[in-house]
């Protein structure tokens, strides 16, 4: 069983390293909110990881992250109370306090936004989160598929404006009023979700992601300090697969509707010399395809990461030229049910003909 | 001193049309809301008009209307508690019960909404709004000229679906949340403004404006049943100018950001034989010129109707052939204060080479 500790100054590098990892080129760069957790906690702030078990039964669990494009994330900077503002404006809509803050999605930049509100509030956060990745979209989250109440929400923006999603037929409109009320916040803001019941939160969330994100950034920082190869402690320490390995030869990246929607394309050297890989992207890596086949898809993890150095490399910084390793992780079980499957596999990414296989499935390509 | 009435079944009509006139080519088509409230009625629902100055100190109230393009009002059938539910939502969020409702424009279907709201909710309205006319945004009334706040707000659609814009920054926020999550819920959704203390209504509602429409409506309806000349009874009602009188010969009009946004172009007969006339349009009648020399503009009110029958034409059913009266009149000093236009002037519209100058100055043309 695992612990509850006290998050260090020094965890808030690896912490926020692990958490771009898991992003799977999406979710936005934590490294600015990895500041602003720092500054918190340099001056004094305490925010202890509470892992799911501990969480009592009774307590109201609170949901905060940004919602936005990654693209403007990378440059707008928040206020730094946005999402407070959120939660206590869905605290008030749903007149309940919340005991604690759980991430709706660990990869990427949302890693950390609990962690800023957390220190703002004096609240501790659980290990674990609603994707153990990153989703562009709001109900693609563990919470949601598995059936928390699309409302109370609400949305707060770096000016002072908040908007509260009173009542709200299901998810999808909540999505939809969300993210249009986001872009018009600048494509940055700070979200809350409806606060859930603890037993809820221990039967739905992706459990421990907080400390499998702290343990692969320190694996990335000190293969490096070490000079060792990087990737390959990568490997050995989260279980992924090596899909690719390639050179970034055309990014195509536009933004639609507040998401980052593209395709990379890469020639693959080492092993994969003569290859072509083909990465589609909405905001995170959706699916790879080697040679025109699938072999790797959502709700599976796609890492790009710098073949040297293991950084991981998010979607809106992909350019020419990159040399990447591209690895593969299995979703956890609560993102693979057939219920999951409809919500964040291949087809509700609006890729029909693929059917969700499981990695690693590279022996035996589908063709 | 104006007394307090109870609307009758057979006023309902009248002012649907009076409204419809008041609005200035836009705020929708009144007959369906006018056909939902005569059912009201019908089966016994009491609404009591009640003038300004009968409003109790002390008391708040409610002003709620339709939101969203008139071309989709006119087609998308309001499921009928929109503004209900978003009353209720908004009372809420202020912490206060109305004691009444107004409306926010009486020009077009808005002049209707509080009165269907009204007879749901078993509440009065007031005799007076917020434009004396219709105008396409929500900044663009006497209350948030004269200083209301923006929040809290609510917005609810047919579905079920209920946003609260629980704390604005200012009204430009506001109207911007507003209409995007508007065109989101179809372009066709309920409002609540703030609720709002009866003195500051007292002190700044265009007064008397639904007896207005009433008067306007039976004015028109009288003529037609006598075989009277419509347009120059109307003249003689209202006070109202005759600018033009021409046929429609081209129409250009598209669906921009939930707005109906385009012009009207009329080859005069009668006395303006050879001249012709332009209407810009933003869901109202906005400018007209003639033979490029603008004659009426906003603030003042632009209203065209069939020169035969003294039908009210909006924009959306603007159309080539039809023979129109241009008829003018000048907007409330309310609406014509240096403050008011800021916010409803020409330039505030996007014409900066347009200083207003208020009718009648058909006499002496601006060059």
């Amino acid at each position: 069983m695992s612990k509850a500790y006290l998050l260090q100054e020094s965890d808030l590098l690896p912490l926020s390293l692990g958490a771009a990892f898991l992003g799977t080129g999406g979710g936005g760069n934590p490294y600015i909110g990895m500041l602003r957790t720092r500054e918190l906690i340099h001056k004094g702030a305490k925010v202890e990881v509470l892992p799911l078990e501990a969480l009592p039964s009774g307590a109201c669990i609170g949901s905060v992250g940004g919602i936005g494009a990654p693209v403007v994330g990378a440059e707008k900077i928040k206020e730094g109370a946005e999402c407070l503002r959120a939660l206590r404006a869905v605290e008030e809509a749903a007149g309940v306090k919340v005991a604690a803050l759980i991430s709706a999605e660990i990869g990427g930049a949302n890693a950390m936004e609990p962690i800023v509100t957390a220190a703002r509030a004096g609240l501790p956060i659980v290990d674990g989160d609603g994707m153990g990745r990153a989703f562009p979209e709001l109900q693609m989250s563990t919470y949601f598929i598995y059936g928390l109440e699309p409302s109370p929400g609400a949305i707060a923006d770096d000016k002072g404006n908040v908007v509260v999603f009173k009542t709200m037929v299901d998810m999808y409109w909540l999505e939809r009023f969300a993210r249009h009320v986001a872009v018009d916040m600048g494509a940055g803001a700070g979200f809350a979700t409806t606060p859930m019941p603890a037993d809820f939160v221990k039967r739905v969330a992706v459990p421990n992601t907080v400390t499998q994100a702290l343990t692969i950034g320190r694996t990335i920082l000190d293969a490096r300090a070490k000079r060792l190869d990087v990737v390959s402690h990568l490997l050995a320490t989260t279980g992924a697969t090596l899909l690719f390995a390639g050179k970034v030869m055309d990014v195509r990246r536009e933004l639609k509707g507040g998401f980052a929607v593209g395709e990379a394309k890469l020639a693959g050297f080492d092993a994969h010399a003569g290859a072509t890989g083909r990465i589609a992207i909405q905001n995170e890596n959706l699916v790879l395809w080697v040679d025109d086949v699938p072999v790797a898809m959502v709700p599976d993890l796609i890492m790009n990461v710098e073949i040297d150095t293991g950084q991981p490399i998010t979607t809106e910084v992909l350019r020419y030229g990159q040399r990447l390793a591209v690895l593969g992780l299995r979703a956890h079980d609560l993102m693979t049910s057939a219920t999951a499957l409809e919500v964040v596999g291949p087809k509700a990414f609006g890729y029909p003909e693929l059917d969700y296989r499981p990695l690693p499935f590279l022996a035996a390509p589908i063709v």
